[in-house]
């Protein structure tokens, strides 16, 4: 039998001493707690604290990093028990979803889907059988009778995952009655929400209404202009800092900031009311926004997030039929420089404020975050996000910021995962390669071990930490 | 006497341990045939069958690679032999090329012409001393008197060199003679054409209309306006197919699709015929044939190249007085999300069909093309191109593309090579480096032994013949 | 006490044998002369030869570099000294501002700042122990003492660095008598003027006025129009040549280049005369100079520099309070292939002609600058520059470029520094990164040995002799 066992120097340079170093300073931050300021896992998922479904419930159908390789090699959604829109049906049989995975799981090798997924498998399954064709069923009937056990509930796992503070993401308009559940349970583990108001300030999507209105229900702020709208907002924050949420994010394809007048936005906002505003409105709009939430930030202390780069819904076929966040998002160039001008003069300098960008343009760390996060107080980089949250991409992300920006213009590792399970495999390999990015400057004599374990211990915990304001 | 002996163990990296690895790895893949799916080199050669001319003949003079970079240092093209188009007189003593040659072999230390031409002389031509000033003459006499001999005729080359699969690239107008005596010669091997039609689309062209005068007397079919146009294109593809061709390709400047209305396209072909078309129209037409030969391909099976991103004879003087591909084209900025975006949505969820990508702007690789070839069933990506087409360009290119993609939604080697005698040397570099990848994936504990030879044996060989079909 | 004594393998590869070639090839070029084309320490720091201030006056204080870094993360300008530009007082305790200095000493771990600083304290000042909170106070002494000595005078210094040729850089309205000086004072050393118009190019600038007035006082051609402003400059340029200068700058936002027919120039030059010229003036203006100044250096010989690639003064509230050069001017994506298309085919072929080009953004390396520098002759790439002037900036560069435009169109080496003191710590860095990439290519079987040789001399001291025509 093919065993997958975890060696323990994985990931590392292949040079011995490197290798070693890599590790001694990796055993440092190994068993620290783990800081999850940004992600997507459900405050329900730990205020129900049932237990979870089986294998493919857990790990296929909701995960599009899964799903997109195999269905880029001619594997059908629908096959794979993905839910389509309009409820034609799809695969009901999770063993045989889970089959079609095992036969496929070659295609991930090299892939840090690929890792995480032996890292679970492995380290909270306890199975190291490989998964491949032979082994696939035998393995998810390991993992169903495993699931059924006290020892797989979240919030047992939470605890084993040594998870200090976990951030979930929410709408302006969300109740978080699952945040509050957790807080009444007694149980005393930190989960915070996150204001991501995507949502309210993209007026072209067709549940913007909805969401206006969402908000005007839950915050008795009847928004019916801008000025509302943005009363409405602050109101909001406020009930997300009352559950200790201490960031906000927002999620833009332009990393362009630019601040209307009270008029000009009011404009857009009628029309938005109207169904009448156009693409140039959304921009505008949206751009304002980035303003607007900055000034919020400098006011109630929240700290901001802005994740730029991704075109979402490229493929509308699968976006008709499967609807968002199935794996046809795709990145496009972004340009801070310019766009956000008039946002680092503003805000840039201000000691209240702290904004952590993230980039799906690699082309921007040395050319414009770097210089940028090396110089303007109020900004901090994110760690290496999405497509790049990889052995080579977390490579590449340190190597092209630290020698502008120094280590401490970063905030540590977000896993910014929807996938639970995956937290403690994440953050590991997080810690594996920024271990071995120090050990490299150890090796070089560019830094001394003394300093390479304060700034491991840095990036694996307190950066984040302080960043956050946690 | 000074020998460049070429090491067993040469691109590998210096970490013993990946270097051994990388080195068994090699030996596994090494002597696979080669499948060459796309390449400069013209059937004549293969169907006359006639000796090589002599080394300046056969290396310089017709490589660009090798003329820009003597060129780039102050060397004149007339002085190398390279024909003028106007006919003025240029050097014609290869000898005294060669020794020029032989004079600044200096240049090229560290770029791929230097490894693939100290491949040839050793592997091809078993020579073992070092090209340089002193040893230029020596070298280039016993080339000559190896060039006169049977085991240098082309076909004996070819099956030396175990080519299982050679492309040709072909206009529409092109009868394929070559290719159709080679069959009729008896000859066993496989020689086929892939269907170029850049002359044909691009309507700015000077010889646009003799391009179209020339497919209008080999298909029979009178192209007047739009419609004509595209049936003759269908007509040759079908003729291209009847030659055993599987592919088609195009080079554009900019990747953008877009599909006009056959009123629009047809409105755009009659300014064409009157001289009268702009700029923009050639844009928007070549947008148009993008899209209008993807649905082809899904009709008739071939698959899609598009080789998209270099600005072609940037240097007018060069241009002017030696004509095209002379070393003077250089690579702008590549854009896909947005460019292909309509024509990703038409034909990318496809099953029928396939498109490979080829991109000179490498900032793209994890940016969109990664992201895209790991979402589209449709979409496969070429090997790193032209100037990537190197050590570090090979290493950046799967860094880069791989955390995405993976390796299946790659198609291997494509050596796009006019010099028949850099064949080898090409695919045996990039059998190299892909065995160090493989290698160092290993030595990281990222993949084990097994599935680096599956993978290794899939990039030098299988890739290519299933994402080529052939 | 923590010693930070230099390994003598620092910064290069782990891999041993690498490691050890490295040292072997740094070692022949360790001691050549310093050859340094392009910076800006002022000529008066030689020709008076008086002693430095103290340690923050010489090495904090003047350094954006170091103060950026510690403004990014919270400490005020004013808290280091940095005087303002309306003299509202400023610290003025220079231990005080070193001891912050120490206090954050950390920050720059792995930044080239960092191993600069540390090669200054130890090479130049003779202090082994680490700067921190703790040793601040005594090794500012140490160095207060040092810098009282004999030794420590800026022409011993120059001496014991090994300086062959020390470019400085001038306005054309600046007289010289610097360097006027340093001639008649009988040293013989070579310091030479580099003629840098951009406060005569920028007519937006506030100071451009002033900056005419100051030309045509010098060069006694009253500058009225276009044709008058040009004349000065062409008389100008004749003058730094007198002083033995070799070249040319000029500071561009954006590489843009396109001549103005002289009716349009003048016209653009008359409403600037006026203070009535656009942004869009400017941008004509300077892509209009930069083909002048490209014809003059084809006419007087003088070797063309651009840098392109920053925003200057992206930080307001910085700039009207501390003026330019403090830190906050950051890069903007830059495109080469279509905006110097008619500068190259104008001036790229002329055999009288070079342009060195320096780039802030490294996507244009391997995609726009190593394909033109492998092809126009006239086209040099200036070294890895500014925020890139470092350990992984130097192997990008050397990595990206190297293959493609080889080693032979580069220039060698540029520390472009306004610290003195840095000279020799930036050309050591140089030196070992490029013997460290030179040893990779060694341990990879590339090159051999002999060949390393000869190209580290060239990297180190005779590209850049030939380049600059020194």
């Amino acid at each position: 039998m093919k065993k997958s066992i975890l060696n323990q120097y994985r990931f590392f340079d292949p040079d011995e001493k490197t290798r070693k170093s890599a590790y001694e300073l990796y055993l440092k931050v190994k068993n620290l707690p783990i800081i999850s300021p940004h992600g997507h896992v459900e405050a329900k998922l730990l205020a129900e604290n049932r237990p979870f479904p089986d294998p493919t419930e857990l790990l296929i159908i909701p995960d599009h990093y899964i799903y997109r390789m195999l269905y880029s090699q001619g594997i059908s959604l629908e096959s794979l028990g993905i839910p389509t829109m309009d409820g034609t049906p799809v695969e009901k049989d999770h063993r045989k979803i889970w089959q079609i995975f095992g036969d496929n799981f070659h295609l991930f090798a090299g892939t840090p889907t690929g890792v995480w997924l032996r890292h679970e498998l492995v380290e909270v399954f306890g199975i190291e059988e490989k998964l491949n064709s032979k082994t696939a069923m035998k393995i998810y009937e390991r993992m169903v009778a495993k699931l059924k056990t006290k020892q797989f509930l979240p919030r047992t796992l939470f605890e084993k995952f040594n998870i200090e503070v976990l951030n979930t993401t929410d709408s302006p308009s969300d109740p978080l009655i699952y945040h509050k559940k957790i807080r009444e349970s007694g149980w005393k583990k930190r989960i915070i929400p996150c204001f991501r108001p995507d949502a309210a300030v993209n007026i072209m999507s067709p549940k913007w209404k909805d969401e206006i209105g969402a908000i005007s229900r839950i915050s008795g702020i009847d928004i019916h202009d801008y000025r509302s709208f943005i009363k409405a907002f602050e109101n909001r924050r406020e009930y997300f800092k009352s559950f200790g949420g201490v960031s906000t994010d927002q999620g833009v394809e332009t990393p362009y900031a630019h601040r209307l007048t009270e008029g000009e936005a009011d404009a857009i906002f009628q029309r938005a009311l109207k169904g009448q505003a156009t693409d140039n409105d959304a921009a505008a709009f949206t751009a304002n926004m980035l303003m607007e939430m900055a000034r919020m930030s400098v006011e109630d202390g929240l700290v901001m997030q802005i994740h730029a780069g991704a075109m979402r819904n490229h493929n509308r076929k699968v976006f008709d039929r499967f609807g968002a966040d199935k794996g046809g998002d795709i990145p496009v160039r972004a340009e801070y420089t310019r766009n956000m001008h008039e946002f680092l003069n503003e805000f840039g300098n201000n000691p209240k404020f702290t904004v952590v960008l993230f980039t799906l343009d690699e082309t921007t760390y040395s050319r414009e975050l770097a210089p940028i996060a090396g110089h303007y107080p109020a900004v901090k980089l994110g760690a290496s996000w999405w497509f790049h949250d990889s052995i080579q991409g977390m490579t590449r992300y340190r190597q092209n910021i630290t020698e502008t920006a120094g280590i401490y213009n970063t905030v540590g590792f977000t896993d910014d995962t929807r996938a639970f399970l995956s937290i403690p495999a994440r953050h590991d390999l997080a810690r594996r390669m920024d271990s071995n990015f120090l050990a490299g400057l150890v090796a070089r004599h560019i830094i001394d071990k003394d300093e390479a374990r304060s700034l491991g211990k840095a990036l694996a915990y307190d950066l984040a930490k302080k960043a956050y304001r946690l």
